[in-house]
């Protein structure tokens, strides 16, 4: 049985690896290169190498009901959408709940982790961490790498022809922090992804003129869905997820991509996806529309060549001037103090059993938390990993043989396209509650909404039909939360108690008063002619 | 006849007067207080008195093909919602190409408008200006007014109890030029108007905290309507406007509050009105219901008292810290040029036959013009009145008795509520399409659907359903212009023009592929079947 586990990385994932560690009685100790904990969270002025980089106005775009630890709901006064600096604080009340600090080492960077020479046996790792100038080795039974995937930026210049005569700025998305080097200037950002629209977006109220290049396009969504209704709490409902799973893809496509132009036509907007069989990642984004009709943000193809001052586009033989390029080209991601015999990444894949376990380890005391892009929020994702890898780690949960888990790693890569429900296109993303589903059946804390319906019958239908919030993980099982059902049940009034802040007593209107009133004398005429 | 014309104010109605003038043989001279032309659509640093002060960010409420004048569309290549700047250029393209600059005096300040002592007879105006302080007069056959009503700030303090003792920065919204100002500030706006959410919205980008106070709530929609169409292209039709105009009021204001709704519930987000029985001019912003849902910016009710650096809303007793109040309390009108037995404002309220004319005048010499606020855009509504107006100057259009105007004017102060159709609030707030055609009926210019139907249905098709864009206003009549039928069929084109900045060839989904091919196969079976 695995006692001493080292986790790498004082994020979201590593702090929940530390509790789950702590619940299951091992001795967890996490090595955090910087010096305070929240990972990619924690906004700093400047960038620092190995950790994610934000930029001052970022909010999540998971609303705060489906993004909190599942047994830890964000306080009630919390926007829905929670900016960097409170889900720093948020992040920071869970640790300190949980007493999670105590066994967080900060300022120790990773500089190895190999497997000791009785690994076939024993399953330990020798990790060697670095503390202000200070080596230092120890043994630890199994290791839980939690450094997520956004550190390495991805930066494709070659594609870019031109770009070596360029004479203005440019730079990676991850340099990106305040809007105010864009005043006045002409940016062009390239990459439709999350960042690279905020970015657009943010410069284009400062900018003379924002340009933003898409090769592949997107689907943009607002998080202010159906009647303001945060959009992850309407789209990630089991119910939803059952019917999209049950139905043929193109159809689930079809009806997905209705939806989303039905919102905004994305033809008119020129962000239309180019490949709309399999689903990217959707971008969140509720002001570039608005953007766009008011001519502050122009969308463009993507990039012929690159000239001293200007750029031309695919589509045009018209050259626009341009003093700022941002590459909002994502990230790539690396596990430099682990051998590649140990996992290997290719083509931005590592090979994981269930995005979590190196398939080849004669012994599994090594599992990678967080690498994965949910369609849902990463918290409650990262969490529930780390609560089957302690299992895992523990001895307590076995896994299938090698052969097994490389024919699934196997299919995933090759990315077959199914005959049903969604279809993912990048290596790492996934249909956020069937894999949730999947890792609690292994450590038995799936909701069983069968026994439930019978005995509980307001939360089964709440939790098929409502919003499938992380409390949902904690209703049952190891791990199981007395206060998971209250916070199902009222999931809504936190939701608005916030933005309510204006309360008008409702007087139906007179149509409905009507309506009503026309509805009881034609049950009362009907009842008199039944018993006539 | 009358043959010379006094046009008071360069603004988008002053042009549209000049314009109409020279087309009907008149001489107009028009007299600008300031040194340029463009009226509230000229931003300035600095608030000059007497002229509408924008900010900095101002962005057209209408989109391009509903807000320009009738026979000059907006340039291709102009984004759909036109910022102030541009908007300028728009008026000063429209000024030079009919040639109107000639006819503005600038730099000349209208000090009276007096009748003559022959009025009675002659119906003349004696006006009285200053240029550079030299005093002026002359005598005018007729006087256009087009001072619009947004120069005189409404500030009730006296409604604030508490607001002498407060030791921050207040200011009325017509003040208002940059964001800067409220960089890290806790800001207080009051007021739900189109400037108090966008100065709101603004501020929430810089300033620690946002509080946006309002009375009585408000319709927020959104510039980006379905589909991502621009808001009145969908609103605006002859067809909804018949539909809602043959609907009982409570059943028309229960649909437009469930479409709005639908969008985004405002009792959700604080901002239901209090009175949906009448209607309020709609507010539109786009960013809103994101700065809320973000914790940007917070709803509150009516304040209750103003403390030295706080303030007390009426929902709750806990004091908020306040820096900087910002009133946008909205503006009162007047005529200090005007004697008050000419035209009297009373409750916001100018005693004007069809808000033009003044009732009483022993003859119609006199015109009001843009003193309305129709639910559409002021530009072609300005402009059609001035067209009627200029009929009725040249004595070719009669009014009616004065007891039929007064009763009207009496009518419409009063606010009877009517059976039918939208239920309007305010003074000046009136139907678009209805009011247009009224006018355009006097000028015999309103489009003849039945006998288009015949001759050209594709175009009465457009014209019923498609949006109400000015150039219908042109089609027939005085005032016909040539290219309004092609302006007509291409206004999508030109509205889709900018934004569709990239373009993927379309190919079908499976889906629909299939779809069509199964519906193909059952026409071929049915045919089948008949004919067997």
């Amino acid at each position: 049985m695995a006692k001493r586990v080292a986790i790498v990385g004082a994020g979201v994932s590593g702090l929940a690896s530390i509790k789950c560690c702590l619940e299951e009685g091992l001795e967890p100790t996490c090595f955090e290169r910087s010096d305070d904990l929240g990972g990619l969270w924690r906004f700093t002025e400047h960038v620092e190498e190995g950790r994610a980089s934000l930029y001052k106005s970022v909010v999540s775009n998971s609303c705060k009901e489906m993004s909190c630890y599942s047994d830890f709901p964000f306080p009630e006064d919390y926007p829905n959408y929670v900016p960097n600096s409170q889900f720093l604080e948020y992040l920071k009340m869970y640790a300190n709940h949980f007493n999670l600090l105590k066994h967080i080492q900060f300022k120790t960077k990773v500089c190895s982790v190999t497997k000791c020479s009785d690994f076939t046996v024993s399953g330990q790792w020798e990790v060697v961490t670095m503390h202000e100038e200070k080596q230092e080795s120890a043994i630890f039974d199994a290791v839980m790498v939690c450094t997520g995937f956004l550190t390495d930026p991805y930066l494709p210049l070659d594609s870019f022809p031109g770009i070596n005569a360029f004479k203005g700025q440019y730079f990676h998305s991850r340099q990106y922090k305040h809007p105010d080097i864009f005043k006045d200037k002409r940016v062009l950002v390239i990459g439709m992804g999350n960042s690279g629209t905020d970015i657009a977006v943010e410069a284009s109220h400062l900018a003379e003129k924002v340009f933003l290049s898409t090769t592949g396009g997107g689907w943009v969504i607002s998080r202010i869905f159906d009647s303001g209704y945060p959009w992850d709490m309407m789209f990630m409902t089991r119910f939803q997820n059952m019917l999209r799973n049950s139905l043929p893809t193109p159809i689930v496509t079809w009806l997905v991509a209705r939806k989303i132009n039905n919102w905004l036509n994305h033809a008119n907007y020129g962000l239309i996806p180019e490949d709309r069989t399999q689903l990217k990642e959707f971008v969140l984004n509720d002001e570039l529309p608005g953007r766009i009709i008011t001519g502050k943000v122009f969308i463009r193809p993507s990039i012929k060549e690159v000239k001293e001052n200007s750029v031309m586009f695919n589509n045009t033989s018209k050259e626009e001037p341009i003093d700022i390029i941002v590459f909002a080209t994502g990230y790539t991601f690396a596990f430099p103090f682990l051998d590649e015999s140990v996992v290997k990444v290719e083509d931005g894949q590592a090979s994981l059993y269930k995005y979590i376990f190196p398939a080849h380890l004669q012994k599994p005391t090594l599992a990678i938390i967080g690498l994965i892009k949910p369609l849902g929020s990463m918290i409650p994702t990262g969490e529930t990993q780390a609560r089957w890898a302690v299992q895992v780690l523990k001895g307590v949960n076995k896994l299938p043989p090698p052969s097994v888990m490389i024919e699934e790693i196997n299919a995933r890569r090759e990315n077959k396209p199914s005959w049903f429900g969604l279809c993912y296109c990048k290596a790492l993303q996934s249909d956020y509650i069937t894999y949730i589903d999947e890792l609690l059946t292994y450590i038995n804390a799936k909701p069983k909404l069968f026994s439930m319906l019978l005995t509980d019958p307001h939360l089964a239908l709440t939790v098929f039909f409502g919003p499938c919030s992380p409390y949902q993980f904690r209703l049952t099982g190891p791990g199981k939360w007395e206060g998971a059902r209250n916070a199902i049940m009222t999931q809504w009034d936190r939701t608005f108690k916030v933005t309510k802040g204006r309360v008008i007593q409702e007087s139906p209107s007179p149509f409905e008063s009507f309506l009503k009133l026309f509805s009881f004398l034609a049950l009362l005429v009907a009842i008199f002619l039944i018993f006539l």
